[in-house]
C-alpha cells in the first residue's frame, strides 16, 4: 500500500424500531466505512434478555462476513440494537484480542462497545487501575472505557451517568457506540476529535463515524453528534446528556484532507468540497507554469481537479491503478518489489509524454512512494514534475487515533524542501499553508486539531513519556 | 457423532530447559490429547519480558495449527514456557470467547491459564464478584480462577501463594496449568477429579492431563500431580505447595471407563487394563450364552476383549467404522441421516450372520445410537443381540467438567431395564455393578467420584440451584 | 457488476533468454490483463524435454496464484517458455474444462495454447470433425485450434506450417500464444480482431494482448503482431510467417471504447486518447447547456474529461465507487439488492446538488444500471441529467470473442431514443456517431470491425444458424 | 502414512429408476470406497439431452464435496444416471488432469467414464494411436479406453458393441463404469483383476467396486459383474454382453489381503473371513511360543484375531492409532518426523510389558515403518517380538492398477529373512505360504492373480520395456 497515515477505526450503531435485519444493515454500513480500517471488523447484536451475538475477526468486511456468519445473526430473531466496527491499527495494537466490538459481562448485565479514537492518558489510567487490581485482556481503549463505565455503573443509576463520570477521567479522542440493555448509546469526546453522526432509516436510528455510511445503507442524515454529547437511544426515542459539551472543539483536520470519504459531510462541511478547495488554494499559493494537472489516485484526484479549475491548466487521468492487486500479491525479490509499482500504478504515457506535469497528493510521509511515482512519470515522458501537497508538512506525532506517530516521519519532514525535492526527484514542491488549510472546511461547526502540523495539542497528553514496550510485545493472534 | 458423555478439556504445559521448540512440543501433545476436546484448541508461549504469543481458535488441532500459525511462534525465538489446551464444551459455553489459553495483563505482568474441570460454585462466586464490581469477558472457570489468583497476587508474595488462597475459595474440579513470569505452575484440585501428571523430555519438565501426551511427544512419565498440589516449575527445578493435599480424593471414574486414552496411566492405574477388567467383570456379573462378542468401536473394544477372555466366547471385529466421515459430512434429509449410520458404521455380515451376539459398549446415553447399531446387527443377520454396558446406569448430572448434565439422560435412565431393552431392541441388557466398577482400577492411589451413578457428590455444589439461562444465551462467535 | 459487454480473454507469452523466473513474469502480466477476464486464469511453463507445469483455476489472479502455487514452478528450474491466460466467459462456456492454457500430448510431444477470440465457424468445424471421429473434452476454440494444428503437424515439417494450414480452415477472431517444443509462437488472425503485441524484457521476448502488460512487468513495447502474422520465437530470435497477412483488417473498435486499458497502445493508437477524443466528439455532436460533466466510474471518466475539455463545462468526480465490494458481497433480499447500488456507487451530493449534470458512459446495455445511476443522481439533488454515450447503439450480436450476443440487448436497443430516455429517466440522450467513432483512433494502422453497431460482419459467420443448446448445457465444474 | 501398497481407484455408478437424488447416493458411496483412493474424487451426473454436470478435484470426499458443490447437482433436476470415482495414484499419474470421471464429447454426444485398473499395453496403444494422429489431454487409461470406444462407436450400432471392440484391443485390468446417453454401462476385464458388483436400491440399479458401497448407502447386493461382462443398464432393465467372458480369471489376491474393506464380499468370498483365515493359516505355518497377539492397526487386526483364535494365544489391542493426525500434520525436522510415530501410533504399555509379542501385519514394503513399530513395542517393554505377515513376500512389480511397482520394494524383499529380521529388529519372521494364501478365499468364483509374489503374469505385458520418463514429467496442477 502507499505510505499514508492511517485512521484507526470506524464505528456504526443502530437501534431497531422496525423489525429490521440490523446485522445486514451493519454489514452494509461497514463496507461504507471500510476505508477507515482494513485490519479487522466485527458486529455485535443484542437480542434482549442477555442474548448477544458477536462475529468479529481480522480481515476486510467481505473476508470476515459471509452467508454463514451473517446467518448466525438471523437465527436469533429480531435484534434490539447492534454495533459494528472496522479497525486499522498501528503495529502496537495489531493483536487479535483488540478486535472490536468488545463484550463485557458484569453485575448489570451486558455492555458491548466499539470505539474510534485514541486516549492521551490511556496508559497512565491503565497503570493506576492495575495498581488497584484491575485485570485487562486487551490493549484497547475500548476495554479501558468499558471497564471504567461498568465500574461507575454499579454506583450510578444508569449507564449514561456512568459514562458521564467516565468522561471526567479519560482525555483525548473517543467516538464510541455502546450497547447497554435496551439502549444504544453514542458518545463523542468533548473536543470532537473524530466525527460521529446521527441518521434514520425508516423509524430506526443509526449512528456512524461518517455520513456516507448512513446514506450508503439507504438512510437519511439527521445531524452530527455534538462534541461532548452522550446520546441515548431507546424505544422511547432520543435523549442527550450534554454536561461535557461546550468545550473548545478540535476535529482532526486530516479527516477532511485524507481520512474521510469525499461523499461524507462532517460537522456541516463536505469533504469533497474541502479537498477541491484545498487544491484550489494550493494553486493560488503555489502556482506553476505547466501543461497538465494529475492527482495521485485515489486520494489526490479531488485536489487535482480543484487545482486544475483554479489554475486553468487541464486536469488529466495520469495513472491507471490496478484494482486487482491486493493483500495477497506476491513479490519474490526486491527487484520485483520495485517492478510491482508498475503493476499497481502505471502512468498513461499519452497523458504525460512531453508535458510539464503538476502532481497533486494529499501528503508525503516517508517519501519513498512519491519518489517511485515521480520516476514512473519521468519514464513515461514527463519533462517536468511539480509536486503540490494539499496539506502542510507533518512535524509532530498524533495521540488521537491515527498512526502519524513514528519518528521516521519526523526525520523525513525535517529535511528542507530542497532536500525533499531532490530525494523524490521533483522540479518543485509546494505545501498548503496552515491558513489556507483552515479555510477549506469553513462551513464546519467545529474547530480543528492541527497538532500534527503545529505541535499544539488541544488537550493534555499524560502518556507522552510512557515507555510502551511492554504493551507492544503482547501478541495474541487467533487464526 | 455417537451420543456419549464428553470430557470438556485437556491441558499441557512445558518449561523449557533445553532451547527446545516448545510450540512444536505443545502442538504434538495436543494431538495426543485431542480425544479430550474437539471444539477448540490453543497454544500460548511466554518468551520472557512480557512477550507472549497466543494462537487459539475453534477447530481440531490440524485445523487451527498449520505451517503459518506455527511459524508465528518461531519468529519470537526460544520460549521460556508454554501451555496448550483442547476443549470440548457443553453448548452452554460453546462461544469462542471461552477458547483457551486465556491471557491476562495486570499489575504483576502476564498470567496465562489453561484449565480442565468444572467448579461447583463457579456461578455463585461470579455473582458475588460481579456484585463487587468484577467485569468478565468470558464464561469460563479459567477466567474466574485467573481473576481470583491475580487479585490475591497483589497482596501475596508470589503466584503460588495467590493460588493457595484462591483454592480456599473455589470448589470442584480443576486441573490447570498457568504461565507466570519465569515459571510454569500446575495445579490439581484437592479431590483430584481430573488427572494431571508430570514428565520430562530431555531436561525440560512437562505436565499433561494424560500420560499419553508425555509419552507421545517422546518424553518420560515421572509421577501424577497430587490432588491438592501446587507444582511450581522454574529454571531451578520443581517446588511443591501441598497445603491443600490430604483431603478425601475422588478421581472421576469415567476417566477409566471412557474419557482417557487406553494407553494412559492415571494415578497408578492403566486405563486399558481397567477397561479389559470392566469387560471381564461384566462377563462374570452378566453372563450369556452366545457365539461372539463384539465391541462398539472404538470405545467398547477393550471391554469386549475382556468379556471374551473371561467368558470364552470368541471376540470379533463386528463393525467397520468409516474414518473419513467427519464434521463436514453432509446429510440432506432425515432419511439420509438414518442411512448415514451405515456409512459411518457398517456391520461385517460374515462376523455376525446367524450368530448370537454379545454387544459391548461403555455407556448408554440417549439410547438412539444404540438402537441404530442393534438394528444394523440384526439386518446383518445376528439372531440374538445381548447388550452389556461396562459401567452402571447414569442417574445424576455431573458438575465437574463433563456434560453428563441434561435431564434428557435422566429420563432415559429412569426407564426400567425391560423398557430399555425394548427401546433399543436387544434380547437382554446388563450393566456393570458399582462394586465391580470400584475394582477395575484397583491400583489407583486415588479414590473415585461416582456421583453420576450414585448421586453422592464428594464436594458441595452451591451452583445446583442457579438459573443459568443468562449464561447460556451469551454467544461470542468469531470466524 | 455493472452491465457491460465483456471481453472474453487476455493472453501473454514469454520466451526465456535470461534465466528469468518466467512464471513470476507471467503472474505479474496477468494482473495487468485481469480487466480482460475475471472468471479464470492460468499459467503453463515449458521446462524442456517434455516437462510442462500448468496451474489454472477459476478465480482472479490473486485467488488462483499464491506462494504455494507459484512455488510449483520454481521447483522445476528455469523455464524455456511460458504462457498465461485470463478468461471472462459467456455463460455458454463457463465450465471449468474450458480454463486455459490447454495442454495437449500427441505424436510430436507437447503443445500448450492460450487464445483470445471467437471463431465464426467453430461449431461448424467441430461438427464436421466429430463426424470424422474427433473427440473433444472442452468447448473452447483453443482446443479446436490445437486439434487442427496438431493434426497438420503430423504431415508438416514444423508447427508454424501446421498453423498456416490451420488458418486456412478457421474463420474469425483469434489471437493466441502457443508453446511448442523449444519455441513460443504468437498468432493473430488475418483481420486482427483482437490486439496482440510484442515486447522485450532484458533479452527475453514477450507477447501480450495489450502493451500495458509488457510495460507493467518492466519491459519495453516493440511492435504489434500484424494481422495474419505467425511469429515464431526461438533461442535464435524472431521469425515471421506472413502468408496470411495483407487482408482487409478489422480490429474490434470496442477495444478502444471500453475493453482495453487506457494506458495501452493498440496498432499505434493510444486508448486513453481515443476515449478522451470520443468524449470531445460527443460534446461536438451532442452539446447541452449544463453545469457539470461527470463520468460513470471507471470506464466513463476519460470520455467525461474529453467532453468537459471540449464543452468548457467543468469536470467533476460525481461518484464514490466502493472498492471493497466484490464477488462475495451478500445481498439477502431484492430490497437490499437495490440498496446495494448506494454501497457500490454513491453520488457526491456536493458535486451535483442543484446542478444540471452531463453524465458520460461508454455504452448502455440493458439500461437497468443506467436507470439506477440516474436515480441516485436525482436523489442527490441533480436538477437535470443529460446522458451521453461515447459509442453508437448496439444493434447486432458479436461473434468474435465478446458477449454482445444476446437478443436482450437488441430489444433494449430497438427502443426509440425517447423511450430509452424515459426508461432510464434522463432529460436527454445522445450517442456518438459512427463517423465520429472512426476518428477517435485515427492513428490506428488497422481498420475496424463495427459489426455490433452496423451488422456488417467483416468475415463469413457460418455458425450463425447453429442451434447451440447442446454446447450450452455441458457443464464441467471443479471446485 | 504407513508404507503399504496402494490400490489406485474405486468406481461407482447408479441408474435412476426412482427420482432419487443420485448425486447424494454417489457422494455416500464414495465415502464407503474412500479406502481405495485418497488423492482425488469426482462425480458426474447425466441429466439427459446432453446436460452433464461434473464436480471433481484433488482431495478426500469431504474436502471436495460440500453443501455448495452438492447443490450444483440439485439445481439440474433429476439425474438419469451418474458415476463416481476415487483415485489414489502412483506419482507418475498424480497430475490433476487425470482426475475422473472423464467427460468426452463426440459425434454421438456425451460419454463419461470412471475406471479402476491398469492396462498392460496402455503405453504401447497410446503411441500407436498418437502415430495415427491421436491427441490426448491426460495420461489416464480412462481417456485411452474412452478414445477407443468413441472411435468404434462411430461405426458400431451402439456403445456396448463399441466397447466389445475396444476390449479386443486393451489388455490388463479395467473395471469401469460409463455414462452413455440413456444408459449406464459397467465393464469388468476378462480376467476380473479388480472387483465390480451389482446391487439395487429401491428400483434403481447400482454398480460398485465393492459391495460395502452398495450396502453402505442402504442398498442390496445382487451379484458380481462377471469377468469379461459388459453390463448395460437402461430404463428397460439389465442387458449383458458376455462375448469376452469365459477366459481364465485372476482377481488380484491382494484385494483380500489388504485393499478391500473387510465388510465387502468379492466374487462370493468375504474379505473379513479371508483375513481371519490368513491369520489362522499363518499360526499353523508359523507357530511361536508367545504371550500375546497384536495386529498393526488397522489392516493387521483381523489376521491377528485369526492367529489368536488358532494359536490360543490371547489377542490384545496393542496400539492406539491417533485418528486426528492427517495430511496436514506438520513435522519440522527429521527428529520430529521420528517422534511423530509415537503421535500416530502409541503402544499400550500394559498390554505388552514383559510379554512375548506376536505382531501381525499384512505386508512389509520398505520395512522402515515395521522397524519403527517394533522399536515402539520394545520401548514399551515387549521382551520378544515375533513378526508374522499374512501374505508371501513381494518380489515382482504389478502392472494392473496398484503401485507395487518400484524397484525399491524388490531390493527390500531380496534380503534374506534373517537380514530382514535384523533390519526390522524382530526375533523371528514368518510369511504366509502361497498354498495357504490360495485357501483363504476358497469360496471365490474367481481365480487369483499372484504375479507380485510369483512373477507369473496372467496376461501379456507389452508395456514392460517402455521408457516412461516422458509421461512422468507431465504435470498439470490446478489448485
Amino acid at each position: 500500500m502507499l505510505d499514508k497515515p492511517h485512521e484507526e477505526c470506524g464505528v456504526f450503531g443502530i437501534f431497531n424500531m422496525n423489525d429490521r435485519n440490523i446485522a445486514q444493515d451493519i454489514y452494509l454500513a461497514l463496507f461504507a466505512l471500510q476505508h477507515r480500517g482494513q485490519l479487522s471488523c466485527g458486529i455485535t447484536v443484542d437480542y434482549g434478555e442477555g442474548v448477544v451475538e458477536t462475529v468479529k475477526n481480522s480481515g476486510l468486511v467481505p473476508e470476515v462476513f459471509n452467508a454463514d456468519t451473517l446467518d448466525k445473526f438471523k437465527k436469533n430473531g429480531i435484534g434490539v440494537s447492534g454495533i459494528g466496527h472496522v479497525r486499522y491499527s498501528s503495529k502496537e495494537f495489531a493483536e487479535r484480542a483488540n478486535n472490536q466490538p468488545l463484550v463485557m459481562r458484569y453485575a448489570r448485565g451486558i455492555a458491548a462497545i466499539a470505539n474510534n479514537g485514541g486516549l492521551s492518558n490511556g496508559k497512565t489510567l491503565r497503570q493506576s487501575l492495575e495498581a488497584d487490581g484491575a485485570i485487562f485482556q486487551t490493549g484497547s481503549d475500548a476495554e479501558l472505557i468499558g471497564y471504567l463505565a461498568a465500574g461507575h455503573r454499579l454506583k450510578e443509576k444508569n449507564m449514561e451517568s456512568a459514562i458521564e463520570k467516565t468522561m471526567d477521567e479519560i482525555i483525548g479522542a473517543y467516538s464510541f457506540v455502546m450497547i447497554s440493555p435496551n439502549k444504544l448509546i453514542a458518545v463523542r469526546d468533548p473536543q470532537g476529535f473524530r466525527p460521529l453522526c446521527l441518521g434514520k432509516i425508516e423509524d430506526s436510528y443509526v449512528v456512524a463515524s461518517e455520513s456516507c455510511a448512513i446514506v450508503g445503507i439507504g438512510g437519511t442524515f439527521i445531524r452530527d453528534i455534538e462534541p461532548g454529547e452522550i446520546l441515548v437511544i431507546t424505544k422511547d426515542g432520543l435523549h442527550s446528556n450534554k454536561r461535557h459539551c461546550g468545550q473548545k472543539t478540535s476535529l482532526c483536520i486530516f479527516e477532511h484532507v485524507y481520512f474521510a470519504r469525499p461523499d461524507s459531510v462532517i460537522d456541516g462541511a463536505g469533504v469533497h468540497i474541502a479537498r477541491k478547495r484545498a487544491g484550489a488554494m494550493l494553486a493560488k499559493e503555489n502556482p506553476v507554469d505547466a501543461d497538465v494537472v494529475i492527482g495521485v489516485p485515489d486520494s489526490g484526484i479531488d485536489a487535482a481537479i480543484g487545482y486544475a479549475d483554479e489554475s486553468g491548466i487541464p486536469f488529466e487521468t495520469g495513472f491507471i491503478k490496478n484494482r486487482y492487486v491486493g493483500r495477497t500479491f506476491i513479490q519474490q525479490t526486491q527487484v520485483q518489489r520495485e517492478k510491482a509499482v508498475h503493476i499497481k500504478l502505471n502512468p498513461i504515457s499519452s497523458a504525460v509524454k512531453g508535458k510539464r506535469v503538476v502532481l497533486i497528493d494529499d501528503s508525503i510521509v516517508r517519501g519513498t512512494t512519491s519518489a517511485h511515482i515521480v520516476e514512473l512519470l519521468r519514464a513515461a515522458g514527463a519533462v517536468e514534475v511539480h509536486m503540490r501537497i494539499s496539506s502542510p508538512p507533518f512535524l509532530n506525532p498524533c495521540y488521537f487515533g491515527t498512526d502519524i506517530s513514528s519518528r521516521e516521519y519526523l526525520i523525513e519532514c525535517n529535511l528542507s524542501e530542497d532536500e525533499i525535492c531532490q530525494r523524490i526527484g521533483v522540479d518543485s514542491l509546494g505545501y498548503l499553508s496552515m491558513d489556507a488549510l483552515y479555510s477549506i472546511a469553513k462551513e464546519s461547526k467545529c474547530g480543528f486539531c492541527d497538532a500534527c502540523f503545529t505541535g499544539k495539542y488541544p488537550v493534555e497528553c499524560p502518556d507522552l513519556d510512557k515507555d510502551d514496550k511492554f504493551t507492544s510485545k503482547l501478541k495474541t493472534l487467533e487464526k
